[in-house]
């Protein structure tokens, strides 16, 4: 990914140093593991952790790209560097192993690390949408439907909507960490032939994996296939928040807004704009994420027990798509965070479109007192289109309409159009959710 | 879905009357719920029930359309029609409901239908291969990676990896059903405004349904789009299977074969073929489901409490995916259950690859002998390309070289050419899956 | 497609008859090409011709369908019918021709008639648009950027911009039909073992396609990828100007509108609304338009010479694509046409930014005048949000500012501030599209 | 793009400095432009090219970044930069320039660069295609559809559809080339509002570009994504070869090769293996390219005049995709010059098929005796299955059918069998491609 959009912890997750280390570490305790069942003397696996330490990570990186420029092939080469650098010691590693073993077992490592770091983000970022939801739970605003004004509604109702978004996203983050968690350590075809399932249980235990049941010679692509497609999923809750912010921050709505630096320029021509610029830069992020997943789907069909087209994509898409959704989540939070509402111009709004927005409850009325409902939408309809084309009253529309004064005095009119009325339920939604 | 593609099952639930059908089921449950708490009588709501029987759905489908021509607007056509079927006692009907507390709920409640037939279609092909799975648990073939022989495995072992991906797949499916069970009766923009929320539970609870915690006009559609990336990614196991029994039936492998009906034909211009052409339709239906769950993510983010863009998407792919992914199922269960296996032809492969499968258990025995790894790798290479090149055994070029024969004999090499030796732990395998 | 989405024209290019008919005209000018080549007797051609009109496709369907159940092969059980139904003569079809010489001709004609269907549906979006550009060529409204007022622009200038892409769009499907225009009756590889490329250049041109210069079974698949892709291009272009429409059409902008059926219903629920359902149902369109282009894409790697991966996807995405962009495409060019302009608060929305739009314009006279143009633009920043704070003429503000006054009069403020100047050059773009 | 997937030359084309100095480079044309028009003295515009020769752009990079970090805004950044860097002079820079205006026009110089970077590659792809298709011209082999054995063919003919893909391909890329060529100094909203299509003709023709005639702040992204869209239908055409060569290279078809160096290593665990992984690895690529054009795809319905949400997306599938697409070319043209050919394992397995393949000869042959077409397809079916089973020769089992011995003799089904006979429009094919 574009350094722009590489947070410091992704970056440390996915960079090259760090990948060499896992492997390390790997075959570390898989010495260790055949160490406790006797087949590695206990003083070499012990020299082997304190060399661990030693190791130049970036001159090892360097001397090893050297080795796989000849040997095209990348587990050789990390073998053959680790040699040089540990010297005889190094003999015992790899023992029993495919490349497989080592490469995917690490790619399952640096998933799952950065869907955890993923998981603490969206804690964040839902504790913000939380502070922000109970925070304006009372502060009347338009419900919109269709770009409509359709009824009242409050700002906080509206932010708790995306509050339980995120805790379906969180819940759907861990299973899929949970998915990408599995390992194998199983050979060349998933049978161990020349190694055993005990060996890989206590090193997968070892490193916090899970055995996976049946491998080939990798761990099965549909788990990252819905690793990747939940990261999709959480980056269109991303998308769907920025879009209303979006919305919320046009000229004509004016209801809330990015936060803004004081030094910060909107626009290059026009020194008067006030642009929502990150949330137009989440939006497109989305769609990166949603393409990283389709790549992710078509990975899947590996030929027979494994051909390696599902590798080009992963080394892409895995740091690629993480780091992106990692940046997003960081973004919205701090949008969140720093969300300027304009509590006045919501009220206003309401005001504007003022009765009409009651036209459901008057309707409902007159179906109570008796009227087919399809000739009281008609009514009701027929006030509403008067109202907002004689620039009237809808109250006075209606009160004055000359079927509606059959059933309904100017009062009963009146009395319907309350916004605590309307709002009543919001406390038991905020409660249950 | 085009004909050809839909199962009887998938036509009956996303028919049209069984569409209106449903909308009539909800509104009844509605009217119910409301009598329950004593604001519609109760001979009303019987007369309902009994009225509910006599409809003729082709009839009141062909009225409604006529009406939705005028009025632009399908649940308001419903209603409309519903009041010349039903007459007075529909005045009680959608009482304080709007169109999406209908239409959503109903389409969850169709989803929710399709999904449980194809986790019934999946119980029914996990079954399906562990039977094949268990019938040649021990029929020795070969693992091949990259399309190239690898090490022996056995056949059982390879299908033993769908059933497993198979649970996977039906626990994944458990979920995204109950991501979609989800439905609301919450109103206009999602507060109850005009309805209450004792009586949405009441209804949903009726139905079968769950209450979604914070509603907007709508259920939020990251759920819908976890569905349909659900079935996205079961089609990529059917792929996955498909393009493994394609390479299997190629001429020169020859391994397992398609069911081949006696009358069938292969080709128009060619009679001596047999062709996989059930696996290659599933091979293009997998696409089609990946394709489905990119639109299903795109419409996660409607603008504020909702537009109705994902509406076109939805009327589409909810019954096309569905239904090709039962057709898929089905189609690929009855390749199983037929599934012609030649298990001379995977032992002749085995047989002709030879001890070069067992190239890696000569190299670790090389440095368990105390050969540094990668001189142990060059000189079973060497031995591997003489092989080759010059058709010789693999066992005598080994013997020979004279840098191995330094450390294991004729005998010793031998030795660790068994089937059985590799093939230990299968059974543990099966065990645990 | 579902019926809903299906425009007359598509119907009838993909119903079952048409393809069957389709299927028999090629059949019929690969036997006049032998006939012309002297391999067939001309009156058992004229007899097969006369018979072509004589036949019930319906009939022929169903009858076909009975064999197809049999022998599971389609071609084989369309020649199996025709044999049927016209007995003798139909010996002289299908020599030395394989499925695909039929099957992927046949479906290259389907491709054809729909582009060139979609084509006219262009010409006439192209037209109306063009009409309501020039109609609102002077109609002064805001351009917008990042939801936010920019500077003045003309509505029909607006318009103009789609007028631009409907051209492109129009010469890509050009193009794109082209493409997919190109057929082969080159046998089972593609290198005419049974079959001359003579007979293939007669009857390809009888039909009006060109010769595929190297064909395997089929046509390479990169000529469908295009073609789809081109159509989900095109649905960009109607989504863009749907979503345009949407946004113009919100509560508090209201400066274009859908039209509107005179009984047509907003919302069961909400009497007073008018929602833009035909804009959001397009831009839903678009999406699955994109869905079925990924899907095209995927085919192209089809294994060896030809594996028929790919049939089950265009069964679907044939028809499904091209019926929902002529669909899509019907719809936006009745909204075009019924378009609602509010001219009035088109201006009203200028006249409330009001001055704020020439900011720029009183920036570069300040860098004209000699002042650095990051000083200048810290300058009318900060009368704009003045301004904007504390609700007072930007013009005021500007005069007022300590600075800027140095360098320009009130006077020269306001001279600054012209529609007309800052519109001179609307025409020129109007000349040069 | 990650390293190990970036060619020098599209390392020098989407470095930092490179963007930089194409900003400076439009900032100038601009400036000269204004200067042939009589707006900006001779001398600055003389001193600003030289001083352009003598900025170091890392360093400018540098500081860049720390203006932006407090501005949030690159052009402004960049604009205060160069202040800093140039001095007085740059005054006359950007004037009437909108910041898209500069960035857009940028990012067509660099897809135009990198387009005619990839259709040089495809050049040079080409000629190693058509290089190996006339040498291997005559190299008889099978030719096979659904992986199964189907007539015979030459492996120059199966690499000239490749020949003739590519040729396609690189038309596509010049129309698509052309396409992203357009670029826009219209200002903010696409009108010149403050400035002038003379200026912005001037500039665009120096810098090589075409003049978008109709644009908003930005040139619009249909032409983006049809750039896109063509960089992943050139990855299918590789996918397909690449596809091709893994299925030639599987140990059981054994045909062709990619080059293996020396000192390679095919398997970490397994000595033995030559593994495709060069086609492999773009298997995958192509599927990365197909996501990145999904992403350009969503961008077209950008808000209005301009919402900034494509940048993201552009940021980074500009580099991405095109640097994909060039690494993947180096790779296959590089596997297409090695490639190790078979011909003997080709002519044994068309041997091994051997008279099957002429099926269809002795078929129509029938039914030029007069058989009709299904019956003489149900006799040769029968022979074949019968050679199959019983492992006999095809020609003798049809020799031997009571039935196709009443119409052909031994001889008759024996002078049938011909190469020569079936591969003699394969020059043709040649000729015209």
């Amino acid at each position: 990914m574009i350094e722009r959009y590489t947070t410091a912890e992704m970056k440390s997750i996915w960079s090259e140093e760090a990948r060499l280390q896992t492997w390390f570490a790997i075959e570390l305790a898989q010495a260790k593991a055949r160490m406790q069942m006797g087949f590695v003397p206990e003083d070499v696996v012990m020299r082997l952790y304190q060399q661990s330490g030693t190791i130049d990570w970036t001159k090892f990186s360097h001397r090893m790209q050297e080795h796989e420029r000849e040997l095209k092939h990348d587990v050789i080469a990390f073998l053959t560097t680790l040699e040089e650098f540990i010297g005889e010691d190094a003999k015992v590693l790899h023992f029993g192993m495919t490349s497989s073993d080592v490469v995917d077992t690490a790619f399952a490592l640096s998933l799952q690390k950065s869907g955890r770091q993923i998981l603490e983000r969206l804690d964040v970022f839902e504790k913000a949408l939380m502070y922000q939801a109970k925070k304006y739970q009372n502060t009347v605003c338009l419900g919109r439907t269709h770009g409509q004004a359709a009824e009242i509604t409050t700002f906080g109702l509206k932010l708790l909507s995306y509050v339980a978004e995120v805790k379906r996203d969180k819940e759907r983050l861990l299973r899929a960490i949970e998915e990408i968690s599995h390992a194998k350590l199983s050979g060349a075809v998933g049978n161990y032939g020349n190694s055993d399932p005990q060996i890989e249980a206590r090193v997968l235990s070892s490193l916090g994996l899970l055995v996976e049941p049946v491998s080939t010679q990798i761990v099965p692509r549909d788990r990252h296939a819905v690793f990747f497609n939940t990261l999709a999923v959480i980056g269109g809750c991303l998308e769907r928040l920025a879009v209303e912010i979006r919305h919320l921050m046009r000229s004509e709505v004016g209801e809330a807004f990015e936060p803004f630096g004081s030094k910060q320029r909107g626009s290059s021509a026009m020194p008067h704009k006030k642009n929502p610029i990150l949330t137009e830069n989440v939006t497109g992020l989305a769609r990166l994420l949603r393409s990283y997943a389709g790549a992710a789907l078509e990975d899947q069909a590996l030929w027979h027990e494994r051909d390696i087209s599902h590798s080009s994509v992963e080394r892409v898409i895995g740091p690629d798509a993480t780091t992106v959704l990692d940046f997003a989540l960081v973004r919205m939070t701090s949008v969140i965070e720093g969300l300027v509402v304009d509590a006045e111009r919501m009220r206003a709004h309401v005001d504007a479109v003022g009765e009409m927005i009651y036209s459901e409850s008057v309707m409902l009325k007159l179906v109570e007192k008796g009227l087919e409902r399809q000739i009281a939408y008609g009514y009701v309809q027929q006030a509403a289109f008067e109202s907002r084309q004689e620039h009237k009253r809808f109250l006075y529309c209606l009160a004055a309409h000359l079927e509606i004064k059959k059933y309904l005095t100017h009062q009963d009119i009146s009395d319907l159009m309350s916004h605590d009325h309307h709002l009543r339920h919001v406390q038991t939604i905020f409660d249950r959710r």
